[in-house]
């Protein structure tokens, strides 16, 4: 984890659920197979907390050194468990393998710990207290950290009682920028104090998250308040209030109304494709799509006339509905998505600069386009261009429903 | 960064600049916007370290408490620098803002301490020394650290002169497992202890990586040695040994060759397609290809005959070829690939299990097909299947390649 290579996920997942146990994590520390420096670390750890978390360093081999630092942190002794031996040689055995020498290791145990099951891997856990101060050891690779953690960790941790909890709600925004939602919303927030609220963007969309500390019995009445004040600010600007994906909330819209989609791809190439396919399922609406990547592929499978795209170009308002128009046609779909633009670095100009985006809709009543300029380098362009094209397809499929019942 | 939802990436990307430098990372920390806590952990890292790195907390608002803490643990007074003031006021005003005062926070500089400009963003950065230890304060945003670490503390960085500097060798690596890499090149690099080889598998490919700490005016002979016998034992297993992605290389490939290339996506949906086209330029020799998630687009544009679906299902060997074929014939490219499989949760059975992949590749000459079962959830079977196909397609041409070496 001290190389350029090793993104940390394992305290993430750690920080969610201590958050949503009701404990704050005040500091992480990233420190390399060195017993004494992971000794220091423990050190300033137990002046410091109520629980510590150790990840990685259980392994059979001698940079696994977390067993051995602890426990001379702690002045304990360790001893090989004769059960954890016998059950490691079994486990090793079922598998139609000879235990190697070195894994007894793994059956080693600081003194007065108890002893966490590892159901994906070999190295035992381990949770132990020492004036006050709460000890878990768990392996570093993710899989065996987290299944670990939900079945071992967690319920000791709730009983450890901080009778705190988190309470949260979290809104994702479409077709905003981050300062236009923080000036909608401010005024809003400002006036719940003990709510913590962030804007966050993420790429092509928005986060606002509501976060409030519960005492033991208290309502999240407030948080409640400022939530539904926050809906009805943002309207329909908001796509989930659950988490969910954009592709995922499209892909309902298009299976609760009966429609099928097809797309036609230049600058993003797949990239849309790619997104509403993400969801399981996703074959009941979505049928397939066109990488119309070169000028001839608009052509022939798309069906953009020569003319068009002599007199606009490919980047272009008319090409991008006529992509849609051909999309829809050609796949005979309900709705025909297209998106085409320039992703870079090169093959823009002063009247197509790069960044240049227009999205096509198609249900064969109405047929539309979009225009943006987006900044950013080459892949930016292209992620946030699905993310307008899949935006703008939930809006379109919005308001015909609106439409709809209207009429009814 | 102590919430669930900010991956740590400045880090990495100063480890990987410190490494080259000759620098190893020894501990990382996060720590909160608490003066306290930032304090407690400057304490720590001054005992420890030569060289101590900040990121974050330099910015305007009441919890950018990077500058206090630090002033506090050195004994060092803050002032406001004029001239920074000055230079903040005029950034302002050129894009047409007054300063607000909160932002003269960010003209406070600590005593002794060098000013850091930054390109991006209107925190400063600073650089000062402590009994023999360096500190440099950067800002947070990405590409704020980056920009400024390159251009101001890089160079210092290097004048401190550890004299030692990290030689690296990375080979990219396809078509075979990590333990079949590592089998093939553990007995080479073994007897190579002062080289560290470090075998790790990505999504859908495998990075060997061999890293020599060199003194003063040594020279990388060992280094060069186990590297050219790895590039013997592994042959063209290995696809770069300059970090360049598979679908870079591949199209290299296709565009030295003269070959376009066209492609058919059921289970990947938009991937292969995504892929190819993240590389500049690859209108070259990319046309386009086709998204035949249902089996009426795999008849209709991708002239799969209904009597072969039929007769062996869509996630074929049959129809993998048939695709390929297929979508060469209906794009007019000189190479027609394709992805068929059963990406999951539903949809498995015995016969065909969730993770079922077949690749098919035609040249006009040669159609051929590949099998492979991939584990992993919906996502990991779609990415894998996707680097499998491009692994494929560079095998496919390499081939083809020394065929016509040999038929010159």
């Amino acid at each position: 984890m001290l190389t350029p290579d090793h993104l940390d996920t394992n305290s993430l997942f750690l920080t969610e659920r201590l958050n949503d146990a009701g404990f704050e994590v005040h500091l992480k520390t990233v420190v390399g197979d060195n017993e004494d420096e992971i000794a220091g670390v423990l050190r300033g750890a137990l002046q410091r907390s109520k629980l510590v978390i150790f990840s990685g360093g259980l392994g059979p081999t001698e940079d696994d050194l977390t067993r051995t630092a602890v426990a001379k942190v702690l002045h304990r002794t360790i001893s090989l468990d004769p059960s954890l031996l016998e059950a490691l040689r079994q486990r090793f055995a079922s598998r139609g393998y000879n235990m190697p020498k070195i894994n007894e290791r793994q059956a080693e145990v600081i003194h007065g710990a108890e002893i966490l099951q590892n159901a994906f891997g070999t190295a035992p856990g381990m949770w132990m207290e020492e004036n006050g101060v709460h000890l878990a050891l768990l392996p570093g690779p993710p899989r065996e950290l987290r299944a670990m953690f939900d079945a071992a960790v967690l319920p000791r941790v709730l009983s450890l009682g901080r009778g705190r909890t988190l309470a949260k709600r979290v809104f994702h925004v479409t077709g905003m920028t981050e300062s236009e939602v923080d000036s909608h919303v401010a005024p809003i927030y400002k006036a719940y104090p003990r709510v913590q609220t962030t804007v966050l963007a993420s790429t092509g969309h928005i986060a606002l998250r509501l976060n409030r500390w519960l005492e033991l019995g208290e309502d999240p009445k407030d948080l409640d308040e400022l939530a539904s004040k926050i809906r009805e600010a943002l309207g329909d600007a908001i796509f989930t209030d659950s988490g969910e994906s954009l592709e995922l909330v499209v892909g309902r819209q298009l299976c609760e109304s009966g429609r099928t989609l097809a797309v036609a791809e230049s600058c993003t190439s797949g990239m849309i494709g790619m997104r509403i396919t993400r969801v399981p399922g996703s074959s009941d609406y979505f049928l397939g799509g066109i990488l119309c990547y070169s000028n001839e592929v608009k052509m022939s499978l798309c069906g953009v006339p020569e003319k068009v795209l002599r007199e606009h170009g490919a980047v272009s308002a008319e090409v991008a509905e006529a992509l849609a128009r051909g999309v829809r046609n050609s796949l005979k779909s309900s709705v025909g998505l297209s998106a085409t633009g320039i992703a870079g670095p090169g093959g823009g100009s002063a009247e197509k600069p790069v960044g240049l985006v227009f999205v096509g809709l198609s249900d064969g009543e109405r047929t539309a386009h979009w225009r943006r300029i987006i900044p950013g380098d080459r892949e930016t362009i292209r992620e946030r261009a699905t993310y307008f094209a899949l935006s703008l397809l939930r809006r379109f499929l919005l308001h015909h429903r609106d439409a709809e019942n209207v009429n009814k």
